[in-house]
């Protein structure tokens, strides 16, 4: 997290009406107090703990889930300090799941600077991580709400599950579909689910609305992952700032190479199985040629597209706002990006 | 954790008097009650998932914690639901500390077994210990109580704090003996303070009690740990079940290398700053024989006594009772222990 305007996944300014500048002021607001609560949060005496906190600022990345909590919040009605504090605690688990992440990808580089990891070894990663989602459930039960205590748990069980079933199928060329959607909905699509619901409740919505809201924070996180899935295939280490080639390291099945694994042919069938089970960094742009050609990224950024559809058509249940304009904005904005 | 009765912390019954029968009886039903709410919590259709936790069975230990927040409910009051969902939760949180120790020590063997990271590698364990972690404040929520939430996040802040201290220090042949006690009343004594402290609340108890019970759990926590970290130096891994001498490996200063580096002489010095900054398995038995003959282990014992004393006169808040003289004699046997 970090000061300021969100940049890169709510909309520019430049490109909206003049209209807008005051909610973007009243979302960076939000942001920012959140952001507060965050580092005073995490505040330690015990240096090595300072240490390591600091460089998170370093992670300050696009915010997408403490967004998604303020911006449904707003759509829904007036933003409270519940909100803020939630969103924080949000970020402060998407966080833990970084730093843990990266030590289950050897990642390097994450956001242009090395990773906790990488600059302090995987002990360090692993009790960060495991402080960061303590200090995320001891910032939840200060709401004084055993309900948001239970959402977030619940969300952040199947996240593990998630995780956990990936690993399990690492190298499994013949993961379907149905179970990459079911992973990535644990992995990722449970927690901005998540965000969605806490800031609809707290804002006293209906269970209707509710509903509708967590469904469209599932989708938009549905087509969040497989964009960014086919990102580690295709994207510019540079512009995302972070190791890409990750999955294919960890032998990981995503969409595209699911897709090119069920309908190429047997010598494209030769290629996947070598690339997944032996990957070599030379390999990689090959890859990309053909699973351009084959048309399975075209498929999976179709298949983004579709669930980014599904969010856009969940937030029917809300009256048209400018804040809702700003949540449909951002489906289409989780899917075509460049980092 | 795992059925029947606790045989290894609390008293076995054959030295006990026959009226205790109906207590020991209790204590393993409450256990049992706490162990299948772990296990049902855990319950997952995820094949890796399922076997994983299934690996988790054969780390049945002690039960230190959830033994003493039921016992502590029973020299209080009555054992309530909560009682037995929090028994969970605390043995669900120290075994993923565990889970994650084990990655820090590199740690082979557990309890006989091999080691989550050592079976399934680094990914499984990291992911595992946070799906312990995610579960466990799950089912604090499911309680109903922030009050519960609040204590458990505080005191899992306090262990990941004190764990990360001790990783900022490793190394480092001046630590004092008040800095390491810091260390370790993060990383265990907050854990059993808190499971005095929640097996008191919810038995009603009044504020003065949950503050004595708070304090017996805390400092036998660190009489717990200090003889950990004296049988680290000079157990016996077949009868712990458990690799030792990780805390030198890890150039983890404890108190009997602390009080020898302190009152040795320019030789002693020497042979400790040796085996903590270039340890190796040959020397260890020479490190042992250092440490008897230099009155450092003896320190270190009568250091945990003091602390076991220590929480024999918090409570003296409670009436007499069978219960209160289980809860005494447990603070003998957490230090006069050989695994």
């Amino acid at each position: 997290m970090g000061q300021g305007r969100p940049t890169t996944i709510t909309p520019a300014k430049e490109a909206n009406p003049r209209g807008l500048d005051r909610l973007f002021a009243a979302i960076a607001a939000d942001l920012a107090e959140a952001e507060s609560i965050f580092q005073q949060e995490l505040h330690s005496g015990t240096p090595h703990v300072a240490e390591l906190v600091a460089h998170l600022a370093h992670y300050q990345g696009k915010r997408l889930r403490p967004t998604l909590l303020l911006l449904t919040a707003r759509a829904c009605g007036a933003v409270t300090r519940e909100h803020h504090v939630l969103a924080a605690v949000v970020e402060m688990i998407h966080t833990a799941t970084l730093v843990h992440d990266d030590i289950l990808d050897h990642a390097q580089m994450r956001r242009h600077v090395p990773t906790i990891n990488s600059q302090w070894g995987s002990q360090s990663s692993v009790l960060l991580g495991d402080l960061l989602f303590t200090h995320a459930f001891y910032l939840a039960s200060t709401t004084g709400s055993t309900l948001a205590c239970r959402i977030i748990g619940e969300a952040t069980n199947r996240v593990c599950e998630g995780e956990l079933y990936q690993i399990g199928e690492q190298g499994n060329l013949n993961l379907t579909e149905e179970e990459y959607l079911t992973i990535i909905g644990g992995k990722t699509a449970a927690l901005t689910g998540c965000c969605c619901q806490l800031g609809a409740i707290f804002s006293g919505a209906g269970e209707a609305v509710v509903e509708q809201l967590t469904r469209f924070g599932y989708d938009l996180g549905l087509a969040f992952q497989i964009a960014d899935d086919i990102l580690d295939l295709t994207g510019d280490e540079h512009q995302t700032g972070k190791s890409l080639g990750t999955d294919l390291a960890q032998k990981k099945m995503t969409l595209p190479l699911i897709h090119l694994f069920r309908h190429g042919t047997a010598e494209e069938l030769r290629l996947v199985r070598q690339h997944v089970l032996e990957p070599h960094a030379e390999g990689l742009a090959a890859l990309r040629d053909l699973l351009q050609r084959s048309g399975s990224l075209a498929y999976a950024l179709q298949k983004a597209d579709g669930h980014a559809r599904n969010a856009r058509q969940a937030l029917q249940v809300l009256p048209d706002s400018e804040y809702r304009q700003i949540l449909e904005q951002l489906t289409e904005q989780v899917v075509h990006r460049s980092h």
